[in-house]
Order: structure tokens, then sequence, then C-alpha cells
């Protein structure tokens, strides 16, 4: 269900929480929907954006079986499996294959130097998860570089099938990796961008397949990858460009994901903008700035999800 | 010429050099007049994007004197003197000051550890400069970071002018620093924000007064401000939002320079694109993707500059 | 049983585990006994150099109460709980102490910036634990500074019972906080050192009361405090020069785990050396090494454990 | 003069400043008697314990011709050239080559990412210093990793001479390096050893060629390597373990250069241990500590250098 022609958007998903804390499933559910509904080629969760780091094994593997369940084998749904030991890594991937997930996303471990040290750490990580495999490729957090060279070299693992690509700036680095695909010196990816999608339109035109990422208006990054398509890419930058501050605020380290949760909770998508703690606490002129983004952008997109 | 009521927005140039690595003091020139055309109401120079580590303190005075002099009084030049050592510190800043700046802008020490180290560094940094002066905050360089209250504690030097607020996020900062003046626990800075300029309407909606950026078209930044304080949102909006594009491609860290001069180039305001080597090169790639969104910005804002 | 009075060798104690990965409880008696024959005040469990983080929490809390069931009341056992979320540092937090532990061991969390930050992330994390807290002060991993003064203001909290000082260099901040105490601007702490053993007869001399360390002959440690605190120096000194060739080569970043639980098994209190993976091996040309500086201490200091 | 079959004890030689933080060039002339006078196979200037960073280039030059005329051709020069432009690079490169040095030292840049960037620095560099080459590898400092495999590739330019093999831990490299030149995939270079002198006996083993470290005691290193080479191991162990403590010592990061400078003050090598601003100081509790450690290795070595 997740090979290497996978193409579209890819929406990574937050894990919704109650006031509490604790993990809310009807808003897992009711974001599921939104997500197919704006056109979503497939979900991912338990990525970083998914707060994966603060949640046990068994509610990763909870919350991992209530959407795909929810998705019911409409679009795949990828499972972040990124930990700091192999152990932990197969119990979530086994765990997450065996309730139905299409893949499995991974980024290296931060602090491996040298290109070889990371190249044989995905080989074992491959292994390990020994199911379709979606590389994550975000240095801003591994601090791990991973250059188009490497990247062939792993792609020789049938395993391989995806590559979500959001080093920064890495718009050269996914022309090389198609340069390397056409010259036969590697078989060619899946390749979907990311960084918040503040380049999607360069990133298609690079030859991205589509995008994975967590904006809070996915309808648009589908409608946008469309006009690309279609050849449309004054009219895709025209979208695009409506969309690009908020797009730019949701982009700030560290404050970014309690911006998506605020928007997908004003948008009615999940019913609480709940964080685990520790987490940042927006501030009411960050709501204010965010809501004059909202209201800007209302004139031209509805602001309710469509589901 | 440099106190605490400056505002507006300050240039941040970079060095123009020659195709062979040496000054381009023509280019200075035209670069300098460029700038006072759009507007500016001050100039920075030898900051990181002027490249100065890469620069012998010889060539640092000698195209801080043209630029100095070019200008001839008709707006303040700010002048970057960070450096590993107080010395050579010392050295920049009274060249500089002698050769008529007016006055002096400095980052804290990488790798300085705890409020108190850093708050010692700058105290004795002020001493060291013994001029206007202008803290730049951008921990994303420095890696030190500075709270609103350890900028207050600064601020009880009368030296301390200016803050260069470009930490990321760094808008809730912005506006706890203005509470904290206004609880007249600290005296009034001028503070100018930054971060390419990524964020102008909002750090002037939280008060800052203006903005120091090197983005090549300053004369947005210009127009922006005076419609914030005209109290024209929106207009401001939508004026800030058609550059945004060009803007978040100026940012990409370790490629923006080479944009920006890539930019200026085609604007006429500098001869030549080199930049000091070791340095990045832009591929065809990305230069058309500058090329097209510079020809979209043409359709409401001349390219050529107004000098 | 944990309070501000705490002194002595706080042995760190690995996770043993049998070849193919599993916890290997067996060991983890003997490994009890050994240390507490060894001389040990405390026993902390599940640090850094426990491989905690790749531990599932069902994992940890099973080793510890192995542990804690083995100590039977004879020595304190401190049980380390730092974790991305608060969540899951409650939910070991509070299994380790319904199973006996005395106390909780956290280090703040990385990427923590600011004084400010740190400290309201400890407060937060004493309120989570609600039990004894030792603080674990160790930037290298961290990332984080802790000041003398920072520490002043955390251990207003009477939960804080015990500083485990390993910053590096830290023997400046030692007799800072020691000051700090003795003039009445903080209550007394119990104060362990660490740093792999590195400096202990500097950090008695400061003033701690002790160190919490994982070095593998712990018996050496026990005999340096005592000697210490006769006013034996020259002794003590001689003591701990026979042990520093060992010591160096088990603080080598990334290495020393696996160089410990070697020395651990060739000395008979663990069965195997098993590194759950990802993890470095020893070379064959470590493990000389490792055999040569073995062979020179069993000439004064006997390699088979006391137990 | 510098070539691929160099070896022995190169001194890493701090820069003596004066009370007022000029140059003291007299105690250029006494340090490199004495340095010499101690058995060092070459003397190594302008290196991160030169604190290079906080000297002008005129003062660069100035201290390297002193140094080099004292040492009038009795062994080769090694000057540290790195910087953050090539032209800066290529002035204190050439400047040195024409005062008589026999070498310069370069340490890739910080925040090179990939085996192939940093390849590709190392290659430019060479070009740029067109002279006898030693590769830095300091990791610890650079942020920049070095394998076995990159290094291979940067000897195939006959200007590489010798690696400062100061990764850490870095034993298993240096066997791997020798075992690549064995096997005949690249050329055998000269590797001095470094880490402050922490495993010089390792080192040797492992096929080092001699250290190149600043340690304040280099008649220590010289007779410990000559001991290695006579097959007396256990002799060569014995020196090395009673000098360990205070090689513990000079290696705090951030504190050990002031504690060379103040033991090298105190053996009369150079006149006053000053260090250029931004720089720490010693406490009284510090001074104590290496005046103990002095007093403990006067029993069998004397205090007063030889020169």
């Amino acid at each position: 269900m997740l090979d290497r022609s996978a193409k579209g958007v890819f929406v990574i998903a937050p894990t919704p929480f109650l006031p509490d804390g604790e993990l809310d499933l009807a808003s897992a559910d009711r974001m599921t929907e939104a997500f197919i509904a704006a056109g979503a080629a497939g979900i991912t969760i338990l990525g970083v954006m998914g707060e994966a780091p603060k949640l046990t094994e068994q509610e990763s593997l909870t919350f991992a079986e209530r959407v795909i369940r929810r998705v019911a084998g409409r679009v795949p749904v990828v499972v972040g499996a990124s930990a700091p030991g192999f152990a932990q890594m197969r119990a979530i991937a086994r765990g997450a294959m065996e309730r139905g997930a299409a893949g499995i996303m991974v980024s290296p471990a931060p602090g491996l130097k040298g290109d070889e040290a990371v190249i044989s750490y995905i080989a074992q990580a491959m292994e390990v998860v020994d199911a379709p495999f979606v590389l994550q490729d975000y240095p801003q957090l591994s601090a791990v570089t991973m250059t188009a060279a490497m990247i062939a070299r792993m792609a020789a693992d049938p395993r391989l099938v995806m590559l979500k690509a959001e080093d920064w700036p890495g718009l050269d680095k996914l022309t090389s990796i198609r340069r390397l695909e056409a010259e036969g010196k590697m078989p060619r990816l899946s390749i979907l961008g990311g960084v918040g999608g503040q380049f999607l339109p360069e990133e298609l035109a690079r030859g991205a397949d589509g995008i994975m990422t967590g904006y809070a208006f996915p309808e648009m990054l589908v409608k946008v990858c469309e006009l690309m398509w279609a050849g449309k890419r004054d009219e895709a930058q025209d979208l695009f460009d409506a969309h690009l501050p908020l797009i730019r605020t949701e982009v700030q380290p560290g404050l970014g994901l309690a911006i998506r949760k605020y928007v997908l909770k004003r948008r009615g998508i999940i019913a609480h903008d709940t964080l685990r703690a520790p987490a940042p606490k927006l501030t009411p002129e960050t709501m204010g700035e965010v809501d004059y983004l909202l209201a800007r952008l209302a004139r031209t997109q509805p602001l309710a999800a469509a589901a």
C-alpha cells in the first residue's frame, strides 16, 4: 500500500489530548475524517509533531490503532518509530504494522557522526523495522547530515520507499537526488517535501511527488499540487502565497505545534489545543496574530474544515 | 546621532567584492546611495551579512570609511565589531568611531553559559567599545540566550541605546521588554526587529521602532513601517505579503547572503555578487526560482533601485 | 531515607542484559551485592549509564523492583526519571517510590534556554516527582547550564535534597555553592561529585559529601573518601592516582559504558557486557588496553569483586 | 623540513603576553629555548592554545617571526592558519612560510556538513596554503567528523604530511588509518597524537609517531616516547601515570589554557600567565590544587625548566 510511486499530500497529524492530557480519541476520529476530506493521499502519525516522545508505548499503539481503524484503508497510514533504542523501534513498528499501518518512518539518531555511521544506522533500522520504510531527513532536529549520495546508497535496500525531504535549505539536494535517479545511479524513490510547507511550489518544481507536513490547511497543499501538476504555476503560487504568512507563523521552532493545534481547534478539527507538559503556552498576543491571519485567509478560504 | 529614540529601517549592507575577491568600493558608493534613496533611517555595516569575519582589520576600516564618507551624515552608520577578543573589538570600534560611525553593534560571544556570564560579557564589551552600543540578540548564530529580564539589567548602562531583536521566535520577548519599560523597570530602548524581515508587521505591532535587516528591497520595509504607523495594517500586510516569498527565500541559512547579493546585483545596486571563499554557489535552479519571484514582484514593484 | 545529610559513595549501576538484550536480573542481584560489599552508601539506577532511554517503562520498573528488593533497605536506592514528558517522569517516579526507592534523580530537559526557564522546569519536575529529589547537573549531556545562584533558588524547595555535581569543569561551582550555604543564602544540600570520578580528591576537598559515579572499582572510591575524611590526603591521592588511568579510559564519551560493562564482567560482577543496540563495540585493541590497565591495578587491588 | 616521516614531540606553544595584553617576545624566546631543551622535535604556534583568534594578523606574524628566528632551524616550526575565510588563511600561511615555517596547520571550518563537504574544504585549503600541510582533527572544537576513510582520500594530495589526531575517543580511528596504510590504500602519514596527552602511551602503541600537545612538562612526553620505542612499556606507563593528574587538570575545557600558562610561569618558562580578555581567571582554590600536584611531581621531576 506504500511504495515508491506514492504521491500527493501526506498530512502529519498531531496527537489530540483532552484538557487533562489524556488521549482524545474522539478528536482523533474527527481529525482523520477532516484530513481525508481535505484530499490527503496519506496520513502520518507519531512524528515529532505527534508528541511521540511524550507517549508511552501503549498510548502510541492505542492512538495508531484508532486512526488506522478510522481510515479503514482509504489512504496509507505512516507511523513514526524513531527511538533511542532499536528494541523500542521494533516494538512500535511491529505493533503499528500489525494494526494495519502502511509504512514506518524513522529519522537517524541524533549524534551519529560521519557518512558511514549514518548509512549503517539506517541499514540496521531497516532490518529492525522490516516494513516499507520512510526515511526522514530533518537535520534541524537530528543534527545528522544525509547527502544525495548517501541516500542513493541507502536506496539499494528495496524497503526504502519514501524520503521525507526536509533539510533546510534542501532544494538543491532534491535536484541532486532526481539527477542521480535519472542517471541510473539509484532507483526512483517517492520524495515528499516538508519544512512546514514553506517551499511547496519549489519542491514540486524540483521533482517532489508531493509533501508530508502538518500545515493546518491541508486542502491548500492538495490544491497547489494539482495546480502545479496541471502546469498552472502562477495560480499555484497565488494560492500558496495567500497561505505563506500563516505557514511562516506555524514553523517557528518550539512554538509551531502549539499554533497548529490552536488553528486546528479553531477550525473544529480537534476539540482541544492541549499539549503535553512541558510545553509552551500561546500568549494572547500570539493568538491575536493568528486570528488576524485566519480572518484574512477566510476571505478566500473557508475556515471550517470540510468534514 | 544614535540614541534610544532611533526608529525606522536600518539597512544591513553586504560588503561588495570584485570578482577576484577584493573590496569593490565603487559598488559601496552606489549601494549607499541606493539605500538612502530607499528611505533608510540608518545603515549597518560589517555584520554577519557583511562577511566581517572574512575581512582583515584594515579592510574593515577601509570599507567603513568609504561608506561613512559617502553617507556624509545623512543617516547614522552602525558598525559591527563582534570579535573573539576584546583587543580586536576595541580596534574596530575605535577605528569606526574615529571615522564617523554613529554606534557599534556587538553580539555576545558564542559559548557563554548562564545569564550572569552573558550580562558580564556585555558589560565588559560596553566598556571596551565605549560608544553608543547596539546589542545584537541573534541566538540562532550565537547560541546565547538573552531574556527580557537580562536585557533590562544590561540597559542600566546608558551606552546601550538599541536592541537588534532577532531571536526566533522572539515576538513575545519583544512584548516582555516593552512591558518592563512600561512598568518602569528599565529605560526605553530603541528596538529594531530582524530575522530577515519575516515578521515585520508583527514586530511593529508589538512595539518595535523599526527593523534592521538586509532584505534586498528596503523600500518595501520603509513603506510597511509607514503604513503600520498610519494605522493601515491591512495595507501594510498586503504589501508585506507580496514580498514574503522572496523574504522566505533570502533567509535560508548558509544560502541567504548569496541570494541577497544576487538580487542586489540584478537590481543594479552592486556590480558583482561575489562572496569571499569559502562560500556556497547558487545553482541555475535557485537563480531561476529567484528570477521567477522577482518577475512576480516586478508587476507591483520596480526591480531597478531608485538610486 | 534520603535527605540533605546523605554522604558517601552512591554507585551508579548499569542495567545488565543477557546476550539477546533481555534484562539479566540474576546479574542485577549479584551486582547489587557487590556494590554493597564494596561499601556503597547508596545505589543509583536508571541513569544515563543505565541505558534508561532504551528501556520500556515496564522494564524500568521491573529492574528497579529487583534491585530495591535485593537491597532490602540496607542503603537508599535513587532512581533516574528524566524523560521528554512529565507524564512519563511521573509514571517512573511513582512506580519507583511505590517499590521502595529513596529518591528520584532528574536532569533538566535538553534545550532549555535562560536561567528562568531552567529553574521553572525543575520546579515543575519537583511537583511531578513529589519525592526526595536529586538534581543532576550534567551539562555535557543536557547542554543546560545551572549556576550556583540558580541551584540556590531551586534549593528553596525542601524536596531538593541532593545535587549530583558533574559540570566539567565544576570545582569552582562546588565551592561557590558551599560558600552560599555558609553565608546563609541557601540551605545545605548533600552534594555528590561525578564526572566519572576524575576529580574525586578535589571534589571532596571542595566540600562534596561523596561521589555518585559508575566507576567499576567502587571500593577505591569508598577508600579515597575515608582517607580524605581522615585527613590523609597524600594517601588518598596515591590510591586515586593508581586508578586514574582506568578512570580516564572509562570516561571516553560514547565508549565509556561499554568499557565499564567489560570491566564489571571481567570482575565477575555481571555475567555479560551486552549493550542494547545501537551501541558501540569494543575492538580487540581497546580490550587489550583495558586488560593491561587491569593487570597493573591487580598488583595492588584484587580484580575479583569482594561479593 | 616537514615531511611524512616526522616523529617525536611537537610542543604546542602558547602566545605569551605582558600583563597589559601586549605580546611578550622575551618570554617567546625563553619558551622556545625551554621547549628545545626539553627535547621537542618541533614547535607548533598559533593554534587554539596560542589564542590565535585573539591576535591581529600583524601580531601573528610578528610572533611567528620571533619564534622561527629563535629556533634558527634546529626543529621545524608549524604555524596554525585556520580562519573563517581563505584570504586570511592564505595571508597567514604565506607570511609564515616566508619567515621560515616548516608547515601550516589547518582544522576544517566549523559547520561543514557531510563527508564530501569536509574533503572539498580541505582540498581547497591545501591549494590556498600550498605548503606542507598538517591536518588538525579536533572535532570537540570544530564539530566536524573526519573518518579514516576520509583522511585516506585527503592524503592523495602529497602536501598532506601530518595528521594531528585528537578526536576523542580516537584510538580506534588511529588504528584504522594505520591499517589502511598497511593495506596500501593510502600513503603513510606522520601521525601525532593530542588530546592534551591523556592517551600518549596508547597512541604510541597504536602507531602514532609522537604527539603534538601543549602539556606543560614536554620533557615527560619526550621520555615516554623514548621508553615506548625502547619497548619499556611499563616504565613508560609509570612515568606517564605520575603526570596524569596534572594532565587531567590541564585538559578541562575553557580552563585548561589558564592552567597551562600558570604552570609554565611557575616553571619559569614564561614571565606572566596573562590571557587576552575575555578569558577565565584561576581561583585561589584551583591554583592551590595545581600547586599540590606540582609539589607531588617535584619529588620525581624538577619543577624548573632545563633551559
